[in-house]
């Protein structure tokens, strides 16, 4: 479970900072990729990556602004030419209303055939739980923007211990069906005849982890109740702390406003992303200061940074 | 008056090479550039050139699938964030019908304020002559790709010749507005009393330049007659000599089908691009071998490549 970043900037693409969008990788959790966000060129990004197109599962958009969408047809476009001889697996698109009039408009003005199936999930203006399978919860709460913005909350459900396989192999229990039962807890007979207890070789459960991307929104306690005790939140902070009024007018935040709501919601780690395009590496180093006056874990991205999600000790 | 290109792939884009777009930098000319398809990622590869995205004047679509024109709608919003102090000028798309309502729908739905006018010219199956003034005539001609898509023609009007204003300071003529009647052939008396005629000033005429544009197509004897002795064609080479059948299916060229447009209608040069995403640059200089064997003064051009058109001797 790693979060990449694939676009660290705002409103428009600088020289190195593209435009909007995050992936969460689930390759161990579920062999699939999330995004957050799709901003013009994210197909480009990805292709600096390790990310394969045909692993996108899910997208989640926050919100319809063009440095947020613009890279979706082309994506979605993209991705019906990476098949080869497996068969393409369908993409789920969550987001506000009108994502799907957008990405219907403009696939069909440009005569793209899809090779796979997009189901689209247009999120009523309170929120909610909108997805649950046996593993992840997501909730999605609105934020405030001036226009219909997503907040996104991932919950992973707790984890059973694992299954101690280098002790198991060490005692000559032969690979195979049999790890799948000790993983279950069961009792088991070894062909040579030995009782195995499965519960004794397996590990403490693991809680599960908790990621929140707020995007672009003011300070808002939305946001914090998207983020409680999260590992990792993934804020925006489009400007540094002496311009809280622009922020404010822009309906933006700035890297002190995340570091409050990082504070306030008890989250493991406050990862700042989302600024202003006028702002170089020095200044986003001002904005990771300030933020870390009020909640020390603060680090800053750029694009392509990687961040492994944690399980909390 | 030079031309840039954007990007040179087709289809899809690859790691070092973009999707459609091609500037035609009129700098000394308008003081303006001209694009040629504005695919996904166009604004970020301008943002690694010396293209100032205010000086776009005119935008011309072959056609409108994805890989053509999904970076149009991001290009137009982000140009509303360079006016600095002064005016943004208007833009004039040209295109097939459907432009307008690609633009309006993905501007609408992303909430786009526009700082400038956008004028539509959707253009007739027949083509025809679609802009004119005192110094350009562009003419727009329906090629062959399924879809409809159009070849440009761009004419520069036969140039009056240029004042030697080098001699004209030597004779110590004041600079000034008597430099610009003089380039006009009038007959001056200098503050000092002498007599001279600016018709002894003035340099040979010079034929204006045309570039040709051939966007996606199959050989198409429209593509010819774009043609017409151009100084530059630049046309589509997606697939090489030996994928005839292929390029045909797909409404696609090869490097030998352009070159004999480039022989047939006699022009000056012939610039390959649009390449298939799977050819790496030993294939393309295969491609670029090809098509010399037809039409010698062939080149291919790689994102960002720049080409002067002379002026022809």
């Amino acid at each position: 479970m790693e979060l990449q970043f694939l676009g660290t900037g705002s409103g428009v693409p600088a020289k190195f900072r593209n435009v909007s969008s995050i992936a969460l990788k689930l390759l161990q959790e579920r062999n699939a990729v999330w995004l957050f966000d799709v901003g013009e060129g994210t197909q480009m990004q990805i292709l600096h990556t390790s990310i394969r197109p045909r692993k996108i599962e899910k997208i989640f958009i926050t919100h319809l602004h063009g440095d947020h969408i613009f890279g979706l047809p082309g994506l979605l476009s993209s991705r019906s030419f990476q098949g080869g001889e497996e068969k393409l697996t369908p993409i789920d698109i969550y987001g506000p209303i009108g994502i799907k009039d957008f990405i219907k408009t403009t696939l069909s003005l440009s005569s793209t055939k899809m090779a796979y199936p997009v189901h689209f999930y247009e999120l009523s203006e309170e929120g909610g739980k909108i997805f649950e399978d046996e593993r992840f919860i997501v909730h999605a709460m609105p934020l405030e923007h001036g226009v219909l913005s997503f907040g996104y909350r991932v919950e992973e459900k707790d984890q059973g211990g694992r299954l101690n396989a280098d002790r198991l192999v060490e005692l000559g229990v032969p690979f195979g069906p049999i790890f799948g039962r000790l993983k279950q807890g069961e009792v088991v007979e070894l062909p040579d005849g030995r009782i195995v207890n499965g519960k004794e070789f397996i590990g403490e459960p693991r809680p599960g982890r908790v990621v929140t991307v707020i995007g672009d929104t003011r300070k808002t306690k939305q946001a914090c109740l998207l983020a409680v005790r999260a590992d990792v939140l993934v804020h925006e902070a489009t400007f540094e702390d002496s311009e809280e009024k622009k922020a404010h007018y822009y309906f933006h935040s700035t890297s002190t406003q995340a570091a409050k709501i990082a504070k306030e919601a008890g989250v493991g780690q406050l990862i700042l992303n989302h600024y202003s395009a006028r702002y170089n590496n020095k200044d986003i180093t001002k904005l990771c200061n300030q933020a870390r006056e009020i909640f020390e874990n603060t680090i800053v991205v750029k694009d392509f940074d990687e961040v492994e999600i944690p399980y909390r000790k």
